[in-house]
């Protein structure tokens, strides 16, 4: 039986530990094709290089594949894979990731991780963005890898019915800590920033973002609580933003 | 009885008309701050600046106003301005634009200027992104105005309800000939991309993004119907990505 084809890209870079785990189980699966970001895109969410090229080079970090690092953001690297340098074949799914961090809740809109596999899923792709509830370097990816394969196996045998994308986050946990797999919506939570103000060597001023994660949506069919509760956290996501329930409460718009 | 407080920003720039015309629509109802990006931002979608600061100054293009000019992208500006510049005041309503090109259908997960309101939409701020279908920069942003005016007046009148969060796109026609406006959904488009191979003076070989829309959803209540029919097309917009009617189609995923 032909070996599915599948595309891996992340948001932290071509060398985070996250992706090398996620193309260890992948690699597993199907064939894999890795096209991802030169250079760390965190917090790119949907952004796309338009005023600059794309340089695209042969990874060296994964020779034995088909990989390429590209100068552009996680969603350049799936177009660039998806309309130039695997137009003629099928691409059964898309994966991204594994990022270092939650992309839980509204953090969603913000990821180049879940971006990337969105603009996937808009050529209808099935398509999965995985992150790990851990930000540093040397998280331990270990833990999840064998509910990775399961989701992924599972994907390409079942095919995604009603979307085309999901939005996995896994807690960090040892894996017998793990529960279990929950579908949930997206918790209704939001970022507060603080900036710290300082002064550079110049004397020119600048902000730095920082920010304070706050959720008040503490129910249990959210992503959050599966995942506070030890679970790993699926929403099925999508790319249609109309908010169908507000369109008729606009008539006074049309007078 | 107090002026509102109106948040303006964009994505194409401090520079752009459109954002000047926005600002001459928007002063005529309320106080206006003023806080773009220093630079255009087309595409630039949700991003975030995390790995470098900010900087941020007086805006010389408006000495009349509150007007700053920032180094970050769309988002970062609503940030900035609602968590440190304003932070002790309360917003009315932000609106950004008015971009230069449409941000119609799948446009708005690309588009910095409606990921600009969707930001302040998440703090409750009722947030407008306006759009006119003319990428030129010497567009013609003057017929739009009194429409512009009248949504704007319409919506600190009444406020929105069900969603705080409108994309609202204006075809390219003089006034007498728009229809009117219509509250639509988001139609289901999307760009296949072309790259434009080429080498550099160095030998160095890019890619340069470039893209065909593609359409296939031409029922009569999208927002591509209503700008081909000449109406003015308003899409009450959400960052909730949940599929809902998929979650109960994936109880493979649990096993």
């Amino acid at each position: 039986m032909k070996k599915p084809l599948i595309l891996v890209t992340n948001d932290d870079g071509i060398s985070a530990p996250g992706l090398k785990a996620l193309i260890e189980v992948a690699s597993s699966i199907g064939e894999v094709v890795i096209v991802a970001p030169d250079s760390p895109q965190s917090g790119q969410g949907h952004a796309i290089t338009l005023k600059d090229p794309l340089r695209v080079h042969k990874a060296t970090t994964y020779e034995q594949f088909e990989a390429y690092e590209c100068s552009g953001t996680p969603v350049d690297c799936v177009k660039f894979a998806r309309d130039l340098l695997l137009k003629d074949r099928t691409i059964d799914l898309c994966i991204s990731g594994i990022n270092h961090g939650s992309n839980a809740s509204i953090n969603i809109i913000y990821s180049g991780t879940m971006s990337a596999a969105m603009e996937a899923s808009l050529s209808g792709i099935d398509s999965i963005g995985f992150s790990l509830l851990d930000y540093a370097w040397n998280a331990d990816f270990e833990q999840a890898k064998p509910y990775l394969k399961e989701i992924i196996e599972n994907t390409l045998k079942n095919k995604l019915e009603g979307t085309n994308l999901l939005n996995v986050n896994i807690p960090n946990l040892k894996r017998e800590a793990i529960k279990g797999v929950r579908v949930c919506r997206q918790a209704e939570g939001k970022w507060s920033e603080k900036y710290v103000e300082s002064v550079d060597p110049r004397g020119g001023k600048y902000y730095w973002l920082t920010g304070e994660f706050i959720n008040n949506d503490l129910k249990e069919d959210t992503d959050l609580w599966a995942l506070d509760n030890g679970y790993i956290a699926i929403v099925p996501s999508q790319h249609d933003l109309t908010a169908y329930s507000a369109m008729d409460k606009l008539d006074w718009l049309k007078k």
